[in-house]
């Protein structure tokens, strides 16, 4: 049996539950192929929702703050989170608009992050938002020092409360829709890379690496 | 003179100022070329940030609330909401891990959502959804009908409070980074569209539509 996630009430996914996932692995996958989460947080009732870096070690998510000092504030002081990581892998064309729809995958983790302090952890949490999108580049590029280590904000939340909704496959209509001369199918997507761009002050005597030449997710 | 979004105490970036975008016309490119939105509400202080499919018109977002009765229950009553569209262009390689950052353009949009019960400005929105992903698809397919309309929930946010920041360009380096022998640069990313499957039951004599067959965004 693979292992699950418990389910709370603010977790267990309601409408169309037959897309959703609570297995450890399948959510793990989903959150580590993820360039960026979003992170919600609500400041005297009104919500913000704030697209930033992340990467998971172990059952941690690890997400940038710099991007708006509110965020580090309020998450700071122990305010609730949510953060939701989604890919897009298609969109489904049915023979009806009512059933267009699209083929992804979402996570979404609640719970309360934690500020980190110690250089130590917010080394290896910058050191897994850099080999998360680019394996190799850690060691290629110059690590952060002291100064650069005091200036990052990072925040952590425990996987704790995490649930994902998954729709693959293909097109459901109506049984008296099929009859109907629409064409229907999927349109796959992915997000590709194209030919790295050197920086100009970058020296042509220094190779691309493989990372970047070869760039795929 | 291009034509701005009034700023707020809530919409003003703070943090890389530079990257702040309020002009109308640009906030509407990043709004349009969006797939999906990232939506975010709060009951009882726990934020919620849930992905959905949404469409402008004017100045209005629509956005599709069936993903969550929590979320339609929530926003439906008035709660404040934010949503955030992202996409992201590239990733961009500096010579030091601390300068490493995203090409990226984001909108984020605060107020109030309305529930939307008329089922003229639902078909309205529908028919933004289906056009904005797939231009020609409306006319193709088979047209919502009076119970699909009841079974759909939109919820309708006007743009009143809404930034954008955008980050495209280059690296940047400290200046005494320039001299270390580390490749830097960007790696453009963009979601490209595989060939269409069609649907198992969608009969050959049906030719797939340009709009499938040659899927660019």
């Amino acid at each position: 049996m693979p292992e699950l996630f418990p389910v709370s009430d603010r977790t267990r996914v309601v409408r169309e539950a037959n897309r959703a996932v609570y297995e450890r692995d399948a959510i793990y996958k989903i959150l580590d192929e993820g360039f960026i989460c979003h992170v919600g947080f609500a400041v005297e009732g009104q919500p913000f929702v704030i697209p930033t870096m992340f990467a998971r070690v172990g059952d941690d998510l690890y997400f940038h703050g710099s991007a708006a000092s509110r965020m580090i504030r309020g998450l700071s002081s122990g305010l609730p989170v949510c953060i939701t990581v989604t890919r897009i892998d298609g969109l489904v064309l049915a023979r009806s608009v009512f059933n267009h729809s699209m083929n992804y995958r979402s996570v979404v983790a609640l719970g309360q992050a934690i500020l980190i302090d110690d250089p130590v952890e917010k080394r290896r949490a910058l050191q897994a938002f850099t080999e998360k999108l680019i394996p190799g580049r850690w060691n290629d590029a110059r690590q952060p020092n002291e100064k650069e280590l005091k200036a990052t904000s990072i925040l952590k939340l425990p996987l704790t409360e995490v649930s994902a909704k998954v729709r693959t496959g293909g097109v459901e209509d109506d049984a008296e829709d099929y009859a109907l001369p629409v064409w229907a199918g999927i349109i796959p997507l992915r997000l590709v890379a194209d030919t790295p761009v050197r920086d100009e002050r970058c020296d042509a005597s220094i190779a691309t690496p493989a990372y970047a030449a070869d760039f795929t997710r």
